[in-house]
C-alpha cells in the first residue's frame, strides 16, 4: 500500500572522498534505478556533533549536492534535498518525542560509542541523545520502506520500527479486515522500514586504514590527476623495502589493499610476482592504481565542474527535490495530525 | 530593541473553570491593556502528559478558546493562537536542542515532582523530559520579553534565559558597541524572557483545597446558575455545626475561604458573628457567595453563548492570531537559521 520508497541521508561536514563513493554513492546510484529514491543532506543531524562550528555546515552542503551529482546521482531519477528546508521532520519528530521512551534512546549503541569516539565534543545534549529519533522522523514521514545501512545502523532501524509500531498501536483506528471481515489488525498510519543491508565500504585510506577525513588519509572526489599521482606516491609501502632492491610482502603494504579495489587478476599477478622477488619498485606497482584512480574520478571531476559552474542548476535541482520532498512529508503529516486528533477540523 | 511582549499558554485538557479565571484569565486580561500579548493554546505540551488520550485535547481546544473570549481576552488586544499551527516552534525546539545540556533538563525541578505525582501516567519519555526546552522555545521564538508565571515556574524561564545566553553565545557574531565604538558584547539573537511574577491563585474548590479538575471541586466558567445555586449548596461547611443550633468556626469551613474571596467587609462580618453565635444557618451564610458567583459568571456565559453559537468566528478569530503569531516566529526563524549559517543563500 505504500511504495517501496528507499531513503538515505548524508551529513554535510567536509568534502567527499572516495570513502564516500564506493562506501554510499555507488550504491545511490545502483538504488535510483531500482527504487524510488530519497537523498537528502542531513544538516540537522551534522548538528548534533557541530553545533558549536556550523560553518562547516554551510561551506560543505552545496559541495556535497554537486558531489552527489558528480557521483552519478540522477535528479532526474531520485529526489535530492536538505533536511531543514522540510520543516515537517521538525514537527514528526516532535511528537513522536511525546510517547518515545527515554530508556529506547539511551540503549541505542552509537549513542555512548559515539560519545566516548568523540571525546573532545560535549555530546551530553537532548539534541544527541535525541537523533536516532531524528533519523527515525527523516524516515517515518516519507513512509521509506527500506534504509540503506550498514551494520553499525541497523540498531537505528530497529528503532524506528519500534516507534512506528509504537505510534501505530496509539494512534491507528481504522480495522484492517480479511476477506471474511475478520479484523485482523489496524491500519498503519506510519511504515515499519526494513534495514537495506549495505556491505562496509573496504575502501582503504591512503595509509591502509580506512578511508576517513579524520585520518586525513583521503583522495577527494575532485582530486586532481596531478595530486592523486602525487598523494599515492607517497603512500607508505612495506617498510621492510628500504632499498629497491629489498623483495617486500604485499601481505604488509597499504598499496597493495589498493590493488585489491582497483587491478584486475594480471595485475595482482604482476604485483605479487614483482613485490616478493624486488622485481619491481614501489613507484612502478603503484602507477596501475593512479591510472585506475584518475581514470575513475576523470568523469567525476568533469561532472562536478560542470555542476560548479552552474550553481544556479543545482539550486533549482535542490528546490525541486525540497518541494517534491515537502508534498511528501505534508502528506503524512496530515495523517498523523488527523489520527492524534491535532487538525481540529 | 524588542517590544514588551508577554507570552502565556494554557493546556487544554478540559474544560476551564473558577480557578483558572482566578488564576490566569483575570491576569491576562490586564495584561493584554498593558503590553502586546500572545496567548496559546499549548496543544502540543498536553501531549507530553496525554500523548496516551490525545482525544481530550480535540475536545478541549475550541472550548477552552470560547472560555477566553468569554473571561474578557479581546482578540483585538491580544494574539491567540494555536502551538501546532507554527510549527516553526518545533523547529526551535529541534535547534536549541543540539546546545542544550541534558543536565540542564535534568535538573527542571518540576520534573521529578510531575513523574511522581502523576505516577499513573509513564512519564518517562524523550518528550515529557523535553517540555520545559519546549516552553523555551515557545517563549523566545515570540522574543517574548516578559512570561507571566506562578512561583513554581519560575526555573523554567531562569532555564529559557541560560538556554537563550547559550544560543547568543554561540551563534551571534555582531558586534554591540558603545558610544565611543568599544565592543560591549555581542548583539542578541533570542532575547532572555523575564518572569512576571504572579500571584498564586488563592481560589478555593469546593471542598476546600485548590480548584482544580482532579479534585472535582470546580465550578465551570459556564456553569448555570442552577448548577451553581446546588453545588454551592452542597458545600461541607464547618463539621462541628451538625444541628442549625450548633455554633461554628469559619476557620475550619471552606465556604468561609470563598466569603475571603467574594464578599465585602460587612458581610464578612455578618458571616464571622453570624457562625460563631449560630445566629445564621449554613445554607443562609452561602447566598451571598451563590449571588456574588452568578453575578460574575453571567457575563462569561451570555459571551459564552454568542462565541457557542458562532464557531466561524472563533475560528476566523484563531486563524488571524495563528497568522499574526506565524509571521512573527517565521521573523525570529530567519534570523536564527541565518545566525546558524542553515540559510543557504
Amino acid at each position: 500500500m505504500f511504495p517501496e520508497r528507499v531513503l538515505s541521508g548524508m551529513r554535510p561536514t567536509g568534502l567527499l572522498h572516495l570513502g564516500h563513493y564506493h562506501g554510499v554513492l555507488k550504491n545511490w546510484v545502483k538504488l535510483q534505478n531500482e527504487f524510488p529514491c530519497l537523498f537528502f543532506v542531513a544538516d540537522w543531524h551534522a548538528l548534533t556533533t557541530h553545533y558549536e562550528t556550523p560553518e562547516v555546515i554551510k561551506e560543505s552542503v552545496w559541495d556535497m549536492v554537486i558531489d552527489w551529482l558528480a557521483a552519478g546521482v540522477d535528479p532526474e531519477k531520485a529526489t535530492l534535498f536538505i533536511q531543514s528546508k522540510v520543516p515537517e521532520h521538525a514537527e514528526l519528530h516532535l511528537l513522536l518525542s511525546m510517547n518515545t521512551p527515554l530508556s529506547w534512546l539511551e540503549r541505542v549503541p552509537t549513542y555512548k560509542d559515539q560519545q566516548e569516539k568523540l571525546g573532545d565534543k560535549d555530546l551530553g545534549t537532548y539534541g544527541f541523545l535525541g537523533y536516532p529519533l531524528l533519523q527515525s522522523a527523516d524516515i517515518l514521514i516519507y513512509r521509506a520502506a527500506q534504509v540503506p545501512v550498514g551494520e553499525d545502523q541497523v540498531p537505528h532501524i530497529e528503532l524506528t520500527r519500534e516507534i512506528a509500531r509504537r505510534f501505530n498501536h496509539f494512534y491507528s483506528r481504522e480495522k484492517l479486515l480479511d476477506a471474511k471481515g475478520v479484523e485482523i489488525g489496524r491500519k498503519p498510519i506510519l511504515l515499519e522500514p526494513k534495514a537495506l543491508l549495505t556491505e562496509a565500504s573496504k575502501m582503504p585510506g591512503l595509509d591502509g586504514m580506512k578511508m576517513s577525513k579524520s585520518y586525513q588519509n583521503t583522495l577527494a572526489l575532485r582530486e586532481t590527476p596531478e595530486n592523486i599521482s602525487q598523494k599515492v606516491r607517497k603512500m607508505p609501502t612495506d617498510p621492510a623495502r628500504v632499498r629497491r632492491t629489498d623483495p617486500g610482502d604485499p601481505a604488509k603494504c597499504p598499496v597493495w589493499q589498493l590493488h585489491e579495489v582497483y587491478s584486475d587478476d594480471t595485475t595482482k599477478q604482476w604485483v605479487q610476482e614483482g613485490c616478493k622477488s624486488a622485481g619491481i619498485g614501489c613507484i612502478q606497482c603503484k602507477e596501475p592504481i593512479i591510472d585506475a584512480i584518475t581514470r575513475e574520478l576523470a568523469p567525476m571531476r568533469e561532472r562536478a565542474a560542470m555542476y560548479a559552474d552552474n550553481p544556479a542548476l543545482v539550486r533549482s535541482i535542490i528546490d525541486q527535490g525540497c518541494e517534491r520532498a515537502r508534498a511528501l512529508a505534508s502528506d503524512t503529516m496530515k495523517d498523523v495530525r488527523k489520527h492524534m486528533g491535532l487538525d481540529y477540523s
